[in-house]
């Protein structure tokens, strides 16, 4: 939990909230004067229409998909976006960088300062393109290659942890249903 | 898509990549060495590992459930974000603010601002709490609820969307499997 350095334009530091109430259950609230809800303490709160949007579901999977990565491979300082561009760089060796980011939807300043970083670090050689020399192009270096091999196993492990959360069949029939989405990228 | 004023650290602006190739064919890349692969202009990028990743399915799922989202949404200017905290607090009137955070796993500083705003539309109206006055508390407006109101069928489409791209069926399957999700929020 970070200091609220920001966010702070309307209120003073002594005045606003300084701690975050931890654990499940909900954060202390008034008793509503609700219409036969029980009060704030006995019960979650509710998510209103949220409940009923898939949408949500698909975000709040997605940010425990996140989190659960980010567990596996804290060792390695590996974000998700930065092993997926390893994984593309990895299939696809002197790939555009452009055509990286339209195939990750990264924006393209962001996906720039990220190749930078990895350049940085010694994982990927980023080179003017021998056909057309307004283009980046990109490759594994060998210590890129290295990382990567070890970063399958914890990738994997994140990805079984999924499936043990949500179930074997669930895991198929997600699979099954976004398939859609991954053709399309 | 920004001019790369971020991320050139390494770069002139007159030698870095000026223009992103659009449309869905891949960006020029020159031909692969590959080991039977055909060259880069006749067929997608490969995705290498992440094409095994259900976590990436559920990565891409989401960024194209908030584009459909942000479209159909663009006349009201309400992001994701701003649209889930106003169904919480309309579904818990007077709700601590940390809650909100907390139950939408929005970072507390992040939040801050994003109340301020709603705050400022005068959508949101933020109190100090009655029985312990560290903590805020919210309420919707009378505005706030006549917008959310609006929101509704827009919100409505967008999820129907996402069930004509993916079926009914898969669309059911999908929210059996990511309801553990929601419930651990």
């Amino acid at each position: 939990m970070q200091p609220g350095k920001a966010g702070a334009r309307k209120r003073t530091a002594s005045k606003g909230p300084r701690r975050a109430p931890r654990a499940t259950k909900p954060a202390r609230s008034p008793p509503r004067t609700a219409s036969g809800a029980k009060p704030a303490r006995a019960k979650p709160l509710a998510l209103g229409d949220l409940s009923r949007l898939l949408g949500y579901s698909i975000r709040r999977a997605q940010l425990w998909i996140f989190r659960e990565f980010s567990r596996q491979l804290a060792a390695f300082e590996i974000s998700p976006a930065q092993f997926s561009v390893l994984c593309v760089i990895d299939a696809n060796p002197g790939v555009n960088q452009l055509a990286v980011a339209q195939l990750l939807s990264i924006e393209r300043a962001g996906l720039g300062r990220l190749v930078d970083h990895l350049e940085g670090r010694g994982l990927v050689r980023r080179t003017a393109s021998a056909i057309n020399r307004r283009y980046y192009v990109l490759y594994l270096t060998g210590a890129g290659m290295a990382l990567l091999e070890r970063l399958r196993p914890a990738v994997g492990a994140s990805d079984k942890a999924l499936a043990a959360k949500i179930g074997p069949r669930a895991y198929k029939n997600l699979q099954r249903a976004l398939s859609t989405f991954v053709e399309d990228a």
